[in-house]
This record gives C-alpha cells, structure tokens and sequence, in this order.
C-alpha cells in the first residue's frame, strides 16, 4: 500500500531531477572569462529546491498540464530558484551579512572573491528572466510576459530588494510584531508567494482559486520565516548548513526575540493551518503536494 | 534657416525631457526603508541618456509611431538606462573599480554604504525588466515578451556581465585587438546593440532594415569604447566627470595601449563611417536622429 507519504516522496524525486538536469543545462556553460563556475557554484548541488517545488507544484494543482504549460512551470521555478541563489550570493558579502558558510560549502565571495561574487549574482538575475522568455517556444507571449512581470515585482523594490533594506535599517532596532511581518513579507515571502502564483500562470488558474492559491502562499512565506527564526536558535551549524546564532549575535529582531520561542512554534502552526485551509477551498483537483510542501516548510530542521 | 544640428538638438533636448519624466515618475519613489534615494541618486539628474535616446531614434527610424509603440519604445529606453546605471553603481564598489567620483558626484557606495549600493543595484535590474512588462497596456504581449529576451541577454552572462568577467580577468594582462574587441564587445557593446535592436523591436523593423540597424549598433558599441579609451588618457577628471587615467594605473589593456593615440582615433572614425554607410542603406526613412547621435558618441569630449 502506498501512503501519501511516500506518494510526495516519490513526486520531490521526480520532480527535482527535471529541476537539477534543467538548471544544470541552463546555467552558463558557455560563459566567458569562468563566469559560469561562481554562477553553477551558487546554484547547483544544493538547496531545497522548495521554490520550484512550489511553482510545479501549484501549477499541477489544476491535474494534467500540457507540453507548453509544464516547459513553461519548469522554467519559472527555475527562474524563481536563481533569483533565491543570487540573493544568498549578495547576501553573504563583506558588506552585507559577512557570511561564510552557505549550504555547508564557503560561501561564493569566499570561494571566487567579492568581485566573481557580485558579477555571477548580477548574471544569475538576468538569467532568470531570460529562460522566461525562450525564443521560439511553445509557450504564449502572454504567459512569458506574464510571468516576467511576476518575478521582476517579487524581486525588486517592491518585493525581496525591499525587504533587504528593511532588513539593514531595522539591525539594533527594537521591531513591532506588524513591522517584523512586513520585512517578512516582502523580504522571502514576496518571492516564496511569487513562486506559487507563477505556477497559478502556467497552468491558467484564475478566479477564486487563484485568489485561495496567494493566500495558501502568503501564509506559507511567512511561516517559513517564523521556523527560520525557530532554527537560528535551535539548531547547530552543521544542520542549517550555514552559520547558526547569527541573527542574535547580529543583533537582528526575530520572531523569538519578538514573541519568544514556544509562541513562535505555535504561530507556525497557526500559519500551515491556514495555508491548508486555504488548499482544501480552493476547489483545484490536486493540492496534496502543495499540502505536503507546506508540511515540510513547518516541520524541518534545517 | 534650420540646420539638421539645430533639429537634433531640439529633438534629443524634447526626448530627453520624455526619458527624465518617465525615470522620476517610475523609479521606486514609494520604495521601503530609502530604498528609493540610492536607486534615484544611481540614475537621475546625470548621465548622456545615449541608450535611451539610441533607443528612440532606432523606433522613429520607421516614421511616425502609434501610442502603443512610442510608448514601448520610451519603456525600453529608460529599460536600458536603468541596467546602464545599476552596472556602473555595482561597478564602482570597492570590490570591483573602487571608483569614488561619477558623474562629477560622489559615488552610490561612498554616498550611500556598500550595503546599499549592493541593494540599489540589485532593485535596478529587477526594475528594468519589471517597466518592460506593465500590466493592463496597449504594448502587444509578443512585443513585451521580446524586449525582455533582448535586454535579459544583453545584461547577463552572454553580454555585459560576461564582458565584465573577461575585463577582470584580463587586469595586467597583455590582450590582442581581438581579445579585447570581444570584450568591449560584451562589456559596452551588447547593451548599446540592444537599445538599437529593442527600439526596432517597438516599432517591428524586420528583415534588411533590422539587419543595417545591427550592423550600425555593433559599430557604434564599438566606436564607443574606443574613444572612451581615448578620454580617459587626453581629458581631465572634471572634463569626464569621474577618475580619469584609471585605465593606465590599473594596468588595463585599451586601444590607446595597443594601438597608439592617432591610430585609435582614427579607428573610431573608421567606425563611425561603417555606422553611417549601414544608416544608408538600411532602406529606413528617418535615420538622421541615429547618424547624428553616431558622430556625437564619436567626438564627445566626456
């Protein structure tokens, strides 16, 4: 008997090949002067994955997608996973978070210098809207156009690039609960929440169930913030993968700063049942590996 | 009695006034935590504007535009001058140039902070594709779609970034004229080939036209860093308006250090008649706006 379990496992397997084999052929093999090293180094081999696993997973909500449809959701999750990657790359610099271990490897800046470092993260931000745009593809104008507009909000002022400057403004300061939720939002929800709706666009979903999609995704960004918090403090630096305490030693406001550990793990929970409520109303036929995505956000440890 | 040099006057001083307008209107005056002033100081009251007005002339080469293309056409130029602009302000960091003055002001990172300018950068290039793409518009998805792929290409790896890779790489090293013509070729080149080739894209120029409008842009990206290369021996740094000799105590390869000063000059000249031979006969009605910015780009003195 197959339980839903192993029904998810089975789907991440699959699913995380085709990402693996897509990003491994779309990351500039060809780039001159060893651009393409700093840029495969960022993004292959590591991570969750949970972004493109969310952009496959909402658009395959509606059931059986077609040829151009599924072209079209495997390009946006990677798209969406090479916004994420450059990000953690300018992140970790000198001048913002001094980080020097990122998914148990040093980090890019460490590995190639700041300079091969700023250069890749610049790169794998154009990259990223350009295999949304494939020449000569099967997939509507209005879909790649579309799905441009998606991403370019997620990741910029409005979205992930202004929750960074909140970030750095708000080093030292004493938040409010609302005001932490928006740096949240925008800083990893806004592309976390991106991810879903992108894959909504491939697969045509509109409607009510789009509307049941972005709150599913909006309650997902946030509790995965919420457990990052819960980690920072909990876990060692060998199972984030990355350097553990920092945003205490940094002097950064957090959910457990804020509510206190317990709470945090509650209001977690809150945000997953939420999220779940939202899928069971949304009235699309496969939601179970949207479910099980939101599940594992809450429930990992690492 | 009104001279071509007086009508290009008065139409690069009317379109100019266009690009100023939209740049103020859509750069991110509603952006979290001042996100908004390093992105503005990076881009407003300073620069040529050459991309956006290369930009404009390419689309106007055809004659009069309808709403839907002149309005393209004014996105994508200030499209191109934002990636423009968040390359110099990434490029002037201390990791990279580590350039103080530009456009006669102090730079992004020593008016603002790294941090910032890192940020501001990274917001710029999202929000040069989030204005090519605007919801609810008369610019046709297939237009929207293309201008995205041209200027994702010309931004990355493939073009300005690449370009970038290989002028780090080649620091104290002697170059051929080929080696370095590839890397001006990606470094200045694709994102002034672009604005030619997205400002055809507007106004749909095809076939032999689109073709002359190529060859006119690569010799004109060409020309360009050519007697950059010249400035930055024979001007002074008030003249230019950033550090000049930067090359020479960088230890870069340019054509004034590979061919000599005369030479180099009349490289660019040479140029600039490729530029105009290919306006010629391109079959195009208005060229006069593109052959005239083609001699301003060769005998600017900044």
């Amino acid at each position: 008997m197959t339980s839903a379990h192993d029904n998810f496992a089975l789907w991440c397997s699959q699913e995380l090949a085709r990402v693996e084999d897509a990003l491994t052929l779309w990351i500039a093999a060809d780039a001159p002067a060893n651009l393409g090293e700093p840029m495969r180094y960022a993004v292959l081999d590591g991570g969750k994955r949970l972004r493109p696993l969310l952009v496959l997973a909402a658009a395959q909500a509606v059931g059986q997608l077609d040829a151009a449809q599924a072209e079209a959701a495997l390009r946006a999750g990677c798209a969406v996973e090479l916004i994420h990657a450059y990000s953690l790359v300018h992140d970790d610099m000198p001048c913002m978070d001094n980080d020097v271990l990122r998914r148990g490897k040093p980090t890019v800046h460490v590995q190639f210098g700041q300079a091969q470092a700023l250069l890749a993260g610049d790169a794998l931000q154009a990259l990223a809207f350009e295999i949304l745009v494939p020449e000569g593809s099967a997939i509507s104008d209005g879909v790649q156009a579309r799905l441009c507009r998606q991403l370019a909000w997620a990741a910029g002022y409005n979205g992930m690039a202004g929750g960074q400057a909140i970030d750095l403004a708000s080093v030292g300061k004493q938040l409010t609960r609302d005001q932490l939720q928006q740096m949240h939002k925008l800083k990893t929800g806004a592309l976390l929440q991106a991810s879903v709706e992108m894959g909504a666009t491939c697969a045509g979903i509109q409607g009510a169930a789009l509307a049941a999609l972005k709150q599913y995704g909006a309650a997902l960004g946030l509790a995965f913030q919420v457990i990052d918090d819960v980690l920072d403090v909990v876990a060692d630096s060998a199972t984030l993968g990355k350097t553990a305490g920092k945003d205490a030693d940094n002097d950064k406001p957090t959910y457990v700063s804020l509510m206190g550990l317990q709470p945090a793990r509650d209001y977690a929970h809150e945000l997953l049942a939420e999220a779940q409520q939202a899928l069971a109303g949304s009235g699309l036929p496969q939601t179970a590996a949207l479910a099980a995505l939101a599940d594992m956000v809450v429930r990992r440890s690492h």
